[in-house]
């Protein structure tokens, strides 16, 4: 997908209102607006990368406008952008080469709730926070939870396949599909799996959607599966001053406990949130890193074991001090440790960079990546913290005060291509949970090999032949 | 794909002998058999429908030797039939056009065995109960079990996505494949995942080829995550005269208890396995259907809990009697009544059909299947079983004695007529875990669109252009 097969930013003032004018009737009833402060709200994500430049903003409320906006599309050959809560962080639904900007935000309502099959059907638009709040309602639980979960949409959520906090035990946003309805760019809309818990009728066609960034079809129905609720949830905070103890602290608790969480951050990350957020260090001993274990504590029988298995942590030498919540107040508290790390340190502009390795090399990729990026850049601090039980790590790169923000990024971008070539090394990821979008598409060969993104290619004209959903997303054509 | 297109069968004895001369050249040193004993044997698989007709049997013990047939049957229009423990139930591993089947009864390697990641690397010809077997050695678990464990392959589980006795708790095969190495229809080698836990990096490829059934191509190693072993596992036998009550007892502890099975059979099938498997009726209460919950004891209180339940069970009118495993023998023997269903019934030579519907809807469904057999077949005995926590059941129709056999099954197959109009009507699945192969295909339309099919023709050829992987399996070209 080239620039110039999608025009529309080059149109006449009147070319482009004739177009409108044809759009708005095409779509009808739904809203279509083309103000300024429309086409720069609903036309860029979280990313700051981009100058959004779409034709158009459509405000479907069924989804017989949204296969009339990609019929529209296909006829006038403009590209479509998604836009759930533009939250995302890859530039996913940034529109900057004239597309109509389809917003899910009307498409948000929850229905047909069934507490024998545990599933909800959601319109795109519905709020993840919306969503876990319906479940609490209920007296269930939606797991999938992160810092966004409060715009974040759930079609948004699904096409990014969004992980979080609880992977380690419930999984990534794949898991609580239980059926979709999308619309293909043909303007074709199909209902894959309706809910069944089992279904071997063929290639399991959703699974490409989740994940698949809108570029195949957008998604205009959602069934999410809920759960029970956790109890009695129970943070463990421990000190561990080498990086390889704290796999082995995973793993020893991972054996006899099934956790809920299981987070890391570094001595660097907890200076910062306990200097500018205001969060209580959890215990006087400073230790490099720091892992953060939660679990349900069903009995007293849990926590002694619990409390066993951390004196065998510290007998060991891996773990030198630690503490564990006693009530809901304290648990917040620990997890504002981790939680507040990422706002914490916005104020530094930091780069971010969201890999995974298996998690065995965690220690070794974490060392490589610190070595290297110490021995080019020794100006700059790194923050490390994640979701490392799931081999997830986020590494953010602080901006020096007096480095002005261009040359910043200039050079990050360098380390970028390091950083990368470790991971590609380490058969690790580029993007573990943020997806590819505009920002990580010239890096997706450090993941993903010419021969499987040739395939993704052809996936994508099946789906899509005429190439107008989110054009130039994960890939060019 | 028409009979047409593969005519090795048709081929003169001189022209086969010719190209099966050149093609054991070819996957050297590979070896290739011909003889009838093996063209009968690895020509099929449980199915006994269709008379085996490949033109050879290849055990390739190399990647490099997979790619070379398929290379192979580019070059000479061979179809390609991959072939694992022959355990399936719908013919998708069954040769009778002529093709070559690829056997990977040579390609049977466990390693790479990682502890911290609980991964272990497979060749696909690993049988199922040898990576149980692997998994428990290392104090691990692998999950996925059924009645062919000792014989099925992980390659071929994958490629059908097997599920079996454990999904309430452990999800399908797909929930345990951490990265695949596969071969296309092009003779491509292509590397998915790599073990990883995160990774949004484009399409989900993986995904297609598990219960893809080896029309994309095959799986020639698999990165398989174990888990930690259940401990003190407990089952709760109970009788439940109504079947709107199963679900009613499914709900009740489901939101207590984390199950690990949820089974459910008829009176009639347990009176089966006590009079001819010698199994000892649970206790002497007969009601119309039994429900069979597993869980992990893990504490005193959990058994409390699990009682407090039984008993609100029988207060609500749901459940008469009922008894709880007290050591390892009693959860075997209980076991039993559902297990032994399955070969008990085989001497009746049954019609057996794998069928889904969401579990709320499973009584309604269950019921109006029962009336309609009953009304249209007054006098076949149907058996019911299944994972009713899945609403996965097994519709098992028995053969009267003086009925023949060729009647019996032209009879059958047009109660599966009406059987799938109600699985349709309900939003079903016409094959919950056995796959489609060669004997559902007809039947795909009642769970999958026109329109899903054609897509997936569409991806079919992105991934085997020349259609030579397995082909005619789920649907003709």
């Amino acid at each position: 997908m080239t620039r110039e097969q999608f025009p529309q930013n080059a149109l006449s003032p009147e070319d482009r209102a004739e177009l409108v004018a044809q759009l708005t009737a095409c779509v009808a009833p739904a809203r279509v607006l083309t103000d300024d402060d429309a086409l720069q709200t609903w036309g860029r994500d979280w990313t700051r990368f981009h100058d959004p430049a779409p034709l158009a903003i459509v405000f479907p409320k069924a989804v017989e406008q949204v296969q009339a906006v990609v019929r529209f599309a296909r006829e006038h050959t403009v590209g479509l952008v998604p836009s759930g809560g533009r939250t995302g962080l890859s530039a996913g639904a940034v529109a900057v080469r004239g597309e109509i900007v389809v917003s899910f935000d009307h498409m948000n309502t929850i229905s047909d709730f069934n507490a024998v099959d545990r599933t909800v059907v959601c319109g795109p638009g519905v709020v993840t926070e919306q969503l876990q709040q319906f479940a609490e309602d209920q007296g269930l639980y939606y797991p999938v939870d992160f810092a966004s979960s409060g715009s974040s949409h759930v079609g948004g959520n699904i096409a990014t396949n969004a992980g979080g906090i609880k992977v380690i035990r419930y999984g990534m946003t794949r898991d609580w599909v239980a059926g979709l309805k999308v619309v293909t760019g043909t303007g074709e809309l199909l209902e894959f799996n309706k809910g069944l818990l089992k279904n071997n009728t063929g290639y399991d066609l959703q699974q490409l959607f989740i994940g698949g960034e809108g570029t195949l079809g957008f998604i205009v129905e959602a069934t999410m599966r809920l759960t029970r609720p956790p109890r009695d949830l129970t943070v463990l905070l421990l000190g561990v001053p080498e990086m390889d103890d704290v796999m082995k602290v995973l793993d020893t608790f991972q054996n006899s406990i099934d956790l809920t969480a299981f987070e890391f951050f570094s001595e660097k990350a907890l200076a910062k949130v306990v200097e500018h957020a205001g969060v209580q260090r959890p215990f006087e001993t400073e230790t490099a890193f720091y892992a953060m274990l939660e679990f349900e504590c069903l009995n007293e029988s849990i926590a002694d074991q619990a409390m066993q298995l951390f004196e065998q942590c510290v007998e060991n030498g891996w773990v030198i001090d630690g503490v564990m919540s006693q009530n809901q107040a304290q648990l917040a508290n620990l997890w504002r440790c981790r939680e507040d790390i990422s706002e914490t340190i916005s104020r530094w502009t930091p780069y971010k960079n969201d890999i995974s390795v298996v998690v065995s090399k965690v220690p070794a990729f974490l060392t490589e990546i610190d070595t290297v990026v110490s021995r080019e850049y020794p100006d700059f601090e790194i923050i490390w913290f994640g979701h490392i039980g799931d081999g997830n790590l986020h590494l953010n790169i602080l901006k020096p005060e007096t480095l002005p923000r261009e040359e910043f990024l200039s050079r990050c971008n360098k380390v970028s291509r390091w950083v990368f070539e470790i991971v590609q090394q380490y058969g690790g990821s580029v993007s573990a949970e943020h997806g590819v979008g505009l920002l990580k598409k010239d890096y997706l060969t450090y993941t993903r090999s010419i021969a499987e993104i040739e395939l993704m290619k052809g996936v994508k004209k099946v789906f899509d032949p005429d190439g107008v959903m989110n054009p130039g997303k994960i890939f060019d054509l």
